[in-house]
């Protein structure tokens, strides 16, 4: 008699990205479908005020919150390569860690992860040395926080052997290359338009964990954490209907390490 | 047969107040002179590598570190009165609160205080809903923090009815008031010059707990910690002559609350 | 057999808002509505790509442009008051200034105008030592640009003096006080909602240069432009209604000027 | 018969590099030495007050005025690779350039000539796209500036084909290879440490038009600017020598175009 254990995936987006006077996403719409929160810090996108509220709103959700590290690039919105040693990295991911953990720490909750965002997180899945940099930084920082990485990257494999408890983040929406890396944004195909294609997608990755590449193969790809987008006109109506096809195949969501 | 109790003052400076390509102060002479040390969060001064290395530092030589929070403001280097709610002074302290402990996390130690710097701390010296908003940013964060404050001022009543530990500051080298509110830097007489005068002001203040107002009343002046500057020509020697008076005088110099 | 001179008034809106990855405003929209834009500079909002971008439209609607000079304040808009010197008004005017002609200058025309934003808007409004650092900036760059400031304010007063061009500024949707200066924000009453009573206070504005302040006073305000916004739900509407009004009236728009 | 051309040369210096509080070289000292002043437009360093005093003092020393334009990056003081595109290239200059001109107009002068800095120098030596992208907004605004750039560069040709007068430039102090290109600062051997044999190189460079490369060959260097520093304990000592040499060898010393 045996109990077969439930599938389980995690549905993370970033969020407070708005900055001032500029707005940007429906946090509180997408806060209600998804289960962990990757909030800007002040470096690509947010100030204090907005992680304060973005922090306030992930916790009325029950949202898992994790501080989502960028470089320093607010007219960039973190998207630019700017190059950093691996000595830099560590010295911001330390500075927005500590700072989203304060308004969690005053707000009475702990940060459950960290998703390097944009360039950062980029450069990160393919620089093992920028990736240890992270790694290191966020487990001198707490070493039971989870960190978010590419999965098949060289973020996670850092983050593996700093002894992080890891999450590998696929896209719903990203094609694959038969190595198991992304597809590059500047090919045509890079992207998944169609929703019920990119729900068929996610639904092999959480089930079978596969996904078909772009030149056919079946690649292996162990998903812990997908990723849907804020931003855009379908954004949430896709976020919803993603979380509406794992229920009803009887997928558990969770935030990584917090399943009942 | 009584033992007297030895008196102990503390003397802070505020350090790492370099940014990017440029160097302000000597840190690490000062370090061999302070026993707590206000570490600029980046805000007005510093930045992740610079507090990283200052914070480093400051553990070297044993000194207490405290976040320096700012206004954010680098080209005025927090020094201009830009307006903010209590609620943005509540989450500018907390970021950048944050952002330090990160640092200190990391390096295995704890943050000892909070010292609002320039502006901020003039503000909050007279804006008593301001004070709060930082007071209760701190308190949030972690009740034990010492808050620093000008003494006789909103900020450290706000401190204390926070339930917070504070240290009532003084400047050796500022005139004050008969009020006990220090002469403001417009009138000619706010800064003493000489080093024997300010040296002389100190001594009285720790010694008796009492400093003569510029309009010759002696003021009761209870002040838990001395600043000292650290730019400028003679800062370094100054700190090192005011040390010397004090141990020659037999007053124990530590950080608040760390009296042996 | 008299001709009578047809009245004439320029309508101008801030445009060119947005910043890197961050919209706002309708800036084509509006640009078919107004006759002067005031194009932010990078202090407040704002980059080089999209100041290039907003002189482009601005030329193809043959929309008069001029510089929207701001405190460097992109976190909070430009909308806080930073205390600045007057020398140092004079040097940020002059920096936005320059680096807008500088696009408008590659792009084949000249500067029309200059309009300080927001709380640089209403410092120099009250401040004539401000508003002087100011226009001396302007005449001093180019004595032909016309200086937009608030109707019975500093401002004018200043680039007056200083031999400017001016353009006295009125709101269709802001209630007046008996001196002629605005009702403050502060006040209940300072805003008007219903866009027909704004756009009957613009008509009797335009055509018999006065309006109904806030005590029932008739006050005389001589207005050349009007600002109209270009963010919020119905704000691209109440221009085109505002600008039907006006031209059904036979009032000819125009930027100050250059009334054909 | 024959009347020997007197052969000149021009020696430029980066200044304005101070930010708000933090101070940075010499300036008053090297623009006794220069002939051209490259001066910083607040992206990498320099602020619309340090901007207005930096034009006041080169037109008091009679020196030639060039914007120092640069990637917005204070923090890396626009040292850091950042990835632009050939448009955003454009824009950035066209902005920087203009805002200087603002400056260097309401004192009654003209600029004359841009160099890009740090970064954005190197990464136009390389790649002609962006460097043509640097040249362009040079040429829309004003097509009498003349561009500088490292001799035997992308940029320069750019500049060429742009039809603006070109400098190229070349450097006392660093090695180069044998196709005319600068050794890396990552090779042990890109700089030259001593003075003597620095102004050497230079002599040699500027009265033969060539340089004697890493691997022994000698090269042909047609420089017709030479960079000197004004950072650094020698810095000023050492401009003050390369000028004495050069005035002792009877060659002039002039900016580009403006021989007497």
């Amino acid at each position: 008699m045996s109990a077969a254990i439930r599938k389980t995936i995690d549905i993370n987006s970033d969020l407070g990205e708005s900055f001032g006077a500029w707005r940007m996403g429906d946090d509180a719409a997408l806060l209600a479908v998804v289960s962990s929160a990757n909030i800007a810090c002040g470096f690509h996108a947010g100030d204090p005020d907005i992680m304060r509220r973005t922090v306030a709103l992930a916790i009325e959700h029950g949202v898992a919150i994790g501080a989502h590290v960028s470089l320093p690039d607010l007219q960039g919105f973190g998207r630019r390569e700017i190059p950093v040693t691996p000595a830099e990295a560590y010295a911001i991911t330390l500075y927005q860690v500590g700072a989203l953990h304060g308004f969690a720490q005053a707000a009475g909750t702990r940060l459950h992860h960290v998703k390097p965002h944009g360039a950062l997180y980029n450069m990160a899945a393919r620089d093992r040395r920028l990736a240890d940099g992270i790694a290191q930084a966020i487990r001198d920082f707490d070493p039971t926080l989870c960190l978010f990485g590419l999965a098949n990257s060289a973020l996670v494999d850092a983050g593996r052997e700093a002894g992080l408890p890891v999450a590998a983040e696929a896209f719903a929406d990203r094609r694959y290359r038969s190595d198991g890396s992304l597809q590059p944004r500047r090919e045509a195909d890079a992207v998944i338009t169609e929703s019920d294609e990119a729900i068929a997608q996610a639904m092999a990755m959480v089930r079978e964990g596969r996904v078909r590449a772009v030149d056919g193969d079946i690649v292996e790809l162990q998903a812990d954490t997908l990723c849907v987008h804020g931003d855009g006109a379908h954004a949430v109506a896709f976020a919803r209907q993603l979380r509406a096809s794992l229920e009803a195949a009887d997928i558990g969501i969770h935030a990584p390490g917090q399943r009942a």
